[in-house]
């Protein structure tokens, strides 16, 4: 067994013979996969050389290469000839600095840490240029989906305007066990929780934090556009009830959590107008919250901890990406193939990773910082709960017309209770903020239980 | 206006500032697409330079830059100072000699052309290694559906065994109509050749011969293993009847032409046994042709002309891609993108282009010739039309019972004509070439109308 900090005696990083050097910070699920999968490559041009964790004692295994160096300190990590850092240890703090720490050393960088990327992504990458080296992130998005490697090669020639996914498996866990077995959310939260698809504060997920750091990677390497996470707004499932699936059902869809993205004045269009076009993409329509969506959309049809992304084009129309979302060996794939394509590049001398990078940062040089609204036109779900009097609906629909907002449907299911009698209002195609300004008028109102649930119907 | 065959000035090819410059082989659909995405592109650091094609005068087109220079003759392409060629001319000559002049005179090479690259894809990849170049084929398969590239660097991590697809437009959009329309095979033909989705000689699509060549480029990248097209088993949708779409989904399926290639040996291992797995690459089962899909695939869920591919990897598990599988744009996306990477690679250094290549020629140096084996083991749809009479089924379950061959259900349809009676045996999960043996001596009983059709259920 080596010591737990034993020091490297080549402190510059080196490749020995053809191969790249892997360090490893983090060996919990994922980064136990991210090992398995080095590990058992037949012929394997790279090699896992170090692995940081707290508490090595605890963490040590019989199945790795005896030659591997376990330690606790970065310090360790950043003096050794590893030449690929990945890491898998998530939080945002001493992750983020230690990733600088290592891009500065010299090394590249693949991560999964979505919450950082989302954060400091382009300053990150730029860093790297300077060093030469390369960050890349392909399992901080939907997991062993490729869909960062699919927006940034395969669909590079296609301009894409739209981008829409179910990136949360929590989330869809959840809602599709409501949808499936018709259990309240509390229950379906509880049976995620218990089977582990739920951590224990559920609150990044169910809040739709998660899936807004992915959506804002998604928009920055799709979209070509730059927003900071935290003016995107998210709205949680938390308030969807049983009831809202038997309303979604009758109209033909189901509930989903949707992460949506995008550039409104974008479609199909030539020269002049793709000019200014592109010039527009300095504003970006965003948002992450339950959504209806028709039962005949594929996004409908993920089940369970499933993510799907679909991507739309000026020229190759929609796009589909789907697969596990989460878990340690679809995310180590992710991951291992990042490794591979620094690994490669870095094989095809020393100097081409910092002019490849060079070359995929000019790739996205347009990734402009970007407004983001949530003012989206859409068919709208008002879903209210009330004290059952005469003329509640006479009262709304008069509100709703004096901003020009028409009724499309209005959905009673009978048999409820009189102290808090549901019902649903579908809208015609509108703004989102119109309805959200009527709101503010119906939700004051004496017979409301509780403030109207509204959602986009996608 | 340019004279017709005006040869440049120039003959070794050059960046001018940092672009490269693009000839385009073939002004067809997906050939005007690829000359109106590259003209639109609003920051381009590819610029389309020279076009040939046959009868230039009936082709010229006003929207395209003056400095577009035309031709018909392959020479003035060779000389010129085009970086990267990109053949959307389709056929397999003179176009595969055109490719290897183009990469022996120092170009690269985008092409689309899956019946070139099924057949002799690995030899001019090397061709193009030995003059640094690259040839790159990514909408050689799926059109617009960015698999290739997901293949090659997305799942680069991932171990995959199984690889099955739409791959076929025509023929999906022919058996979706029969599916939804209930109508014959030749009215569904025809209906899809008045629309453009059918060749007027639709041989190479319904007979799974387009499928073949692009299952043999997905095994090749996506599995590594190396067939000859002509080795992989085709059966052609022609004989799919109505009354087998009933038959499907009494069945709970759906029937779908499905290109499938898989490695049987692979799966969860470890160490030594990933070793041998590796070694027995070398036998591939793969088929193209109609099989029964349960509708809860995503395979039965793919409408009209649209393409899916699903992978299977011993890490990541199910991954698909979808989108549009043909038709100019999103052809023409894929063929870009490819440009794309071509020109940032040159971009990154003339050496790189190389470099870079035998990288990544070392990503699939495994892709050795395999054997193919159309042996599946699977539950098997046998449809037969008989001359009524008793004992029928007697008859055929002692045979069956006597190649220890299990019948799993028996269904017939009430009313049909008894000169031309049909009915359905479904067997249980068995090899395919024993139900072959089976079905010499079924297919000869004085009783049948006509030899059995024999699916796979998947």
């Amino acid at each position: 067994m080596n010591s737990t900090s034993e020091q490297d005696s080549t402190a510059a990083p080196t490749t020995h013979g053809r191969g790249c050097n892997v360090a490893l910070l983090g060996f919990g699920t994922v980064g136990s996969s991210v090992a398995k999968i080095l590990c058992e490559r037949p012929d394997s041009d790279v090699r896992l050389t170090h692995i940081l964790n707290r508490n090595v004692a605890r963490k040590k295994v019989d199945w790795l290469p005896s030659s591997v160096k376990w330690t606790e300190k970065i310090d360790d990590i950043l003096s050794s000839d590893a030449n690929i850092v990945v890491e898998v240890m998530g939080g945002l703090q001493p992750t983020e600095d230690w990733i600088r720490r290592v891009l500065s050393s010299g090394k590249s960088v693949v991560t999964a840490n979505k919450q950082i990327i989302a954060r400091c992504g382009p300053e990150l990458i730029s860093l790297a240029a300077q060093t030469n080296q390369q960050i890349l992130y392909g399992a901080s998005v939907a997991g062993g989906v490729p869909v960062i490697s699919g927006l940034q090669s395969g669909l590079a020639g296609d301009e894409l305007f739209k981008i829409r996914g179910i990136l949360n498996g929590t989330c869809n866990y959840i809602l599709s066990q409501m949808e499936s077995k018709g259990v309240a959310f509390a229950d379906a939260l509880r049976e995620a929780q218990k089977l582990g698809f739920a951590e224990a504060d559920p609150t990044e997920d169910i809040d739709g934090l998660d899936a807004r750091a992915k959506l804002t990677i998604l928009a920055r390497v799709g979209l070509h556009c730059n927003v900071d996470p935290e003016t995107i707004t998210v709205q949680s499932i938390s308030r969807i009830e049983a009831i809202d699936f038997e309303y979604a059902s009758q109209l033909g869809c189901t509930i989903r959590q949707i992460a949506g993205a995008e550039i409104s004045s974008a479609g199909l269009k030539t020269g002049a107008e793709a000019e200014q076009a592109h010039a527009e993409r300095s504003s970006l329509l965003a948002a992450v919250g339950p959504a209806l969506v028709a039962l005949s959309s594929p996004l409908a049809r993920v089940e369970g901890s499933q993510n799907l992304v679909v991507t739309t084009g000026t020229y190759g129309g929609e796009t589909v990406f789907g697969g596990h979302g989460a878990g340690g060996h679809p995310t180590a794939v992710a991951v291992v193939s990042d490794i591979l394509a620094i690994a490669h590049s870095k094989q095809a001398g020393t100097s081409t990773g910092a002019e490849d990078l060079k070359a995929s940062a000019s790739k996205t040089p347009s990734a402009k910082t970007s407004q983001v609204s949530a003012d989206y036109t859409a068919k709208h779900y008002l879903r209210f709960f009330v004290k059952d009097q005469p003329g509640i609906i006479a009262c709304l629909a008069t509100i709703l017309s004096s901003f020009d907002i028409n009724i499309d449907s209005v959905l009673q299911k009978p048999g409820c209770p009189k102290t808090r009698l549901p019902f649903l209002i579908t809208l015609e195609e509108c703004k989102a903020s119109l309805v959200e300004r009527a709101l503010r008028q119906l939700n004051v109102l004496e017979f409301m239980v509780e403030p109207c649930l509204h959602l986009p119907i996608l």
